[in-house]
């Protein structure tokens, strides 16, 4: 097994899982953590319920949450060969950071639906939302006061990218002109930079600026396969419970509608034209839909795709092999089949 | 003039003020970095303006902005005879994570006037209210990752007390059984938290945890007078440009209308009737803002506003007299003589 001392080791076969180490067990301590984290009273002096904790339960504590950055935190963990357990702050960390954005994600575009529940400002109202929101950001910064300073340090820059990443994505709505830079900065706001953190974070904590540097490179390019395959997918319809073709729906400018429409003119013109509506009907969203699939735009997001997840991969280098970073190989390939 | 080290120092009739700070030069400086911050331009890849630096730039660079915090830390940073640009950012920070909460408080109260301007929720919507927020909450956490740890660690304490304050704020509206010690919640929260972390975060910076400890309490009791005095004010109408009554108004039970209701039984059955309609007429506010001044709670609540006034002045000790915090001083008598 693959150690971040030996690094000219042989490329082993996996060897077979015997470690004290259990992903599950280590799932199950994040979700205590938050829990616990989330379970403080808030002392009102009024006979009033403690809305904003519920509210941020309500939330992060959705059976919905796939807990995909914690994930990563604990695989990053192992391939360094420390006890996750010592990171599992910075992995609630991450999943409060990420929890918080959704929070106010949802205020800004008025849904619904999160995580199969009512989303918080449905159930609450905006100003419960806003300040769940605000309350889970800081407390998530709170858990990283026990760390080395580089690791908070990056984190609030991660939130400052998220959020110009999402006022982003607001302003592009709608604007097929939209570049492509402008949604590599969104889906790199919004993604690929908390992805990031959570190796570079892992780096940091073993106290190995290099190894910091790797992961979180593995993480961005990750994190905008991640979304491109999200993008697809909507297109596709691959993804259970969700609507297809939300992205045209929604006047989403995703990467396969603006490859379409900067390949074929005559269907940006189309949706351009479609765009200046204020809603869609089906019919229209389903053919414009199938019209940015027939210009061939799958093919081409799943080579920028595979592209970037052979980025991922060689950043992780000799740690493609590693306990818990193969895993991260793993789930590329998951990812790949979930639009091919 | 009384420096850290000696302590023992007699105390002087303030000197004339001979050096090379001024207050004016630092608020530029000030000014001048707000300006900064909010300056960078935002990669849109799309022909749209930049509303997120536009919103934050439109709450923090208001005229009205009365700069209390960055003032407080400089004052602070003179007792301790360092040059208050080496706070600088420390002083921007406090101000950033004020403005944060303006942003964030104008969506949650649906507020339409701050500074003398609309507010960003008014003027462009919730969305880049609660961006706007972030954005700016970020970039005040950013700047202080220049300094010490510790100084950030209590920041985003900070930031989890000012949003619980918040929460308990609304659901207290109406609320005349709201127990004194949640008023005390909210004002510590709301106001007391941050002015004292903005002495605390400078007897950090001096590397000095009794004087941190020292102003820390000082800002406490400093912003608990500062929240009793503007409760008052409220019901005497002496706030320009504010107007009277407000509390009654808006249902919130301030700390004057809770005393009334607490002395007087009939006025608290009046009130709490009152408070269950969904608005008011000028008549009734002004009616039963008269009745709750005829119970004596000015005098009651100027009592109570002279102790937390003593108390910020005892924490204070030698730097009663020093240069810089002998002006929070000379601040606290101009907050009584508001309200006497």
């Amino acid at each position: 097994m693959s150690t971040h001392m030996d690094k000219d080791a042989t490329k082993n076969e996996a060897p077979a899982y015997q470690t004290n180490f259990s992903q599950g067990m280590f799932m199950s301590a994040v979700e205590e953590k938050i829990a616990r984290v989330l379970g403080e009273e808030l002392p009102t002096g009024c006979e009033k319920p403690e809305v904003l904790i519920e509210a941020a339960r309500h939330l992060c504590l959705a059976k919905g949450a796939k807990r995909i950055r914690p994930r990563l935190v604990s695989l990053y963990g192992e391939a360094m060969e420390i006890s996750p357990l010592e990171l599992l702050d910075i992995s609630v960390a991450a999943e409060m950071i990420h929890a918080a954005s959704l929070l106010h994600d949802d205020v800004v575009d008025e849904s619904s639906l999160r995580r199969g529940l009512e989303t918080v400002n449905c159930k609450w109202g905006n100003k419960v939302a806003v300040l769940a929101g605000d309350l889970v950001l800081s407390l998530g910064f709170i858990l990283l006061n026990k760390y080395t300073p580089n690791i908070h340090r990056t984190a609030v820059r991660v939130v400052d990218a998220m959020t110009r990443a999402a006022m982003l994505e607001v302003q592009a709505r709608g604007c097929l002109d939209f570049k492509l830079d402008g949604w590599y900065f969104i889906a790199e706001g919004k993604t690929a930079k908390l992805f990031s953190w959570c190796g570079q974070a892992v780096g940091f904590y073993v106290g190995d600026e290099e190894i910091a540097a790797r992961f979180e490179k593995c993480g961005k390019h990750l994190g905008i396969a991640f979304q491109m395959a999200d993008d697809l997918r909507d297109l596709q319809g691959s993804d259970p419970g969700k609507e297809r073709f939300s992205d045209i729906r929604n006047f989403n400018p995703s990467f396969p509608i603006l490859k379409a429409a900067s390949i074929n003119s005559d269907l940006h013109q189309e949706i351009s034209q479609s765009w200046k509506s204020a809603e869609l009907s089906q019919d229209e969203v389903t053919r414009l839909g199938e019209a940015v699939l027939r210009t061939g735009v799958a093919d081409i997001t799943i080579e920028a795709l595979e592209l970037e997840i052979k980025q991922a991969i060689d950043a992780l280098g000799p740690y493609q092999d590693a306990q818990g970073t193969m895993e991260i190989v793993n789930w590329t390939k998951l990812l790949l089949g979930s639009v091919k």
